[in-house]
């Protein structure tokens, strides 16, 4: 039985590989630059789409697919901070997003109006890092209350990602989190990884991350 | 293809269930009470584990089970705490603990020395909700870090809880998080959960805790 699992699982790995191809080629088509953010549940990633949404929304032509296990909470939440069309996925006990789901989510987006993508995932260190969604780069955030231990207690994702956004800076006074020892883990176990540290409350660090976003869909649009 | 799928998880969920019922009959047998702990990434269930190993692990006999999807630090941070058995289990990519896991790491603890168990199971909030692992309850922790609309958006983890416990509550100050709201949240998915409120850091709490283990083993003593 579990050799029958182990073959099942990978044909159905193959066959959302094959779709996330797919998508892939049609956002390179529309000249659309995708991201698909990671985390930890409550790491920040709604609050950190919402500031961008904010500052970036118009200028980068965003637009979001959000996926959750339940509910459209993060969809609406965005929904109020932008005009652009937000879409929602509800997984409904999946514990991440597939390229099918995300294939269907692009149908009600207007991709020849969008240039940055975010695909903002279930919240989870676990499954997601196995899934690609045609994206760019996948974006993991990990926040100063989780602990500097992450990377190695879930390397896949610090594996799979090519930026690392530290977030919630701001709590840095209260919690016994040492920055560089976290950096070091995650490096350890992905050498190339690019950081970001930010707090979307107080706005620290948003800056680089906003120029970031803007030089990425530049290179997207090959300019 | 989903059909098959479909069908090949339906006989491993089964098998799990029989192996649970196992794990819980042999427990049973040596009159352990056993608590599976289970949240998102860095909610602080081995910070707590550590105080309350400190606490109670010898007037107990407290014994503990964890899982992670790489490394040993929990099981490691937990020997510094005790001369009692921690007994490590590395998923190797997988986002939750099973059964046979569970039972194989039972093999390497004595259980007529054992009165309480903790299963510490892969930080994540979908996977392991599905997971039987022979426990007599589900423990969520979540942290007032990770925003109050948890319980909804991932609805089976706080629906198969018995109980929920808000932790690291000194950070309250310090972040937009309405208790109330959190617990009525959870509430609205599951209205039998009962919950504590504490503080591992500062302590503030704790003995409420304390006292539910207590009195928790008591009744699985048939005291």
């Amino acid at each position: 039985m579990a050799v029958r699992t182990i073959e099942v699982r990978e044909r159905v790995m193959a066959r959302n590989d094959e779709l996330a191809g797919a998508v892939r080629g049609r956002l390179a088509a529309h000249g659309v630059t995708a991201l698909n953010l990671v985390s930890s549940p409550g790491a920040g990633k709604t609050f950190l789409l919402e500031k961008t949404l904010a500052a970036l929304g118009e200028e980068l032509d965003i637009a979001v697919v959000t996926g959750d296990v339940q509910t459209q909470n993060d969809a609406d939440r965005l929904a109020r901070h932008t005009t652009r069309l937000v879409q929602a996925v509800v997984t409904g006990g999946a514990c991440h997003l597939d390229a099918l789901q995300v294939s269907a989510a692009l149908d009600a987006i207007d991709l020849d109006r969008t240039r940055l993508l975010f695909i903002e995932n279930v919240g989870n260190l676990v499954c997601p890092a196995s899934w690609d969604l045609g994206e760019l780069h996948k974006v993991v955030l990990f926040t100063v209350t989780e602990g500097e231990d992450k990377p190695l207690k879930y390397p896949k994702m610090f594996q799979n990602s090519r930026y690392a956004v530290l977030t919630k800076t701001d709590l840095l006074p209260y919690v016994p989190f040492d920055v560089a020892l976290a950096k070091a883990n995650a490096l350890q176990v992905n050498a190339s990884l690019e950081f970001f540290e930010l707090s979307a409350t107080t706005g620290a660090g948003m800056d680089a991350w906003f120029e970031f976003l803007r030089s990425i869909v530049k290179q997207g649009a090959g300019v």
